[in-house]
């Protein structure tokens, strides 16, 4: 069956952005060097129209990242600037111009409902108010046998993986203290949730921790 | 230099200890699971009387951990059980029994005075009143040119990473969920710790992971 991935990128002290997250700032304070492994990357330049760029062991784990899936499952956060913004007017497209590097439909969680947003290069952007399963539902539906990956905010993982509907995940563990902001597991309490390893990638500025989820 | 080392099991969700610890419960709830990984091996059954068991790529971990230790602090909740008991009239000795697998100088940082206390094998339990700093000093003193331990708890590793008196830190971090607890780099905020990763070892049941630290 289709299944629903998620890979994020982690402090080592459990954070998916740093404090304070803003319209000027959307992954908080000190929250942009949770990505500073994949910006070099020719995995990642290509796919955002870049030449160039260094080959190390992230590569296969981006380039696996991409492979299978069908449609996605984003948070409202992910998709527009935290604590208003232009989102409210409909004029907002998301962060990543007009051809987005998604080339599926995305799945956006909101409070807000709004008509589908279709940009180019095959991404489509589906508002959906009626919360985490009927969401996963509609992506499921749109992914066609493909996976579903589960792109964030942190919030919305966890939202997830309480719901037992989380079947991978894979964290990648950047050496950094952010000392707070979106904790990933955060608020979780006791869960049911079981956790087998499948693998650990050491490489450079993170490594790269596997698992596969059940309940 | 004689380097201040901390190895220390953790949950996927960054707990040392489960929820509610108690005199009867002193790793808290599903805390004792941060530790299955480790009981099945012959390093650690050796080191604590029992013969036989298993060999896998922990048993390097657990073998490098002991090697060129010449001392070793620890959190008063480490040596007596939390909330009271039997500590404050001198009766206990801590959890090991007469025997404890250590075999060098441990510092214990507590609130109350106490004499040094001489156990079988090497030994010694010193009790140290003036804070973080002077049971450094006093461990490297004794360690005479080895490397001091820092076994725990999550507060006090909390404390000598805020201090940035910590020089390495090695996560075995166990695929399992708390929801809370001891954590581990909590309350910490904004550090200037910087973290540079050593290696990551995948392992049953736990990856090892390992950072240098620096300031």
């Amino acid at each position: 069956m289709s299944k629903l991935r998620c890979h994020i990128s982690i402090s080592l002290d459990g954070f998916v952005a740093g404090p304070r997250q803003s319209a000027e700032n959307p992954l908080g304070e000190g929250g942009e060097r949770l990505h500073d492994w994949v910006f070099p990357l020719a995995a990642w330049r290509e796919a955002h129209g870049q030449h160039g760029g260094e080959v190390n062991e992230s590569s296969r784990i981006i380039e696996e990242s991409r492979q299978n899936i069908g449609a996605a499952v984003m948070g409202r956060n992910m998709f527009g600037p935290v604590g208003g913004g232009p989102w409210g007017d409909e004029q907002w497209t998301g962060w990543w111009g007009d051809n987005p590097p998604y080339h599926y439909p995305v799945f956006v969680l909101t409070h807000h409902p709004r008509g589908p947003l279709e940009l180019e290069g095959g991404t489509t952007f589906h508002f959906v108010t009626e919360g985490i399963e009927s969401a996963l539902d509609q992506a499921r539906k749109a992914a066609a046998g493909k996976d579903v990956m589960l792109w964030g905010g942190a919030q919305v993982v966890n939202e997830y993986l309480a719901a037992g509907l989380l079947d991978e995940l894979e964290l990648h563990v950047v050496p950094i203290l952010l000392g707070g902001g979106a904790g990933l597991f955060e608020g979780l309490g006791h869960t049911d949730v079981q956790l087998e390893q499948v693998r650990a990638v050491p490489a450079p500025g993170v490594t790269h921790l596997k698992y596969r989820l059940g309940t």
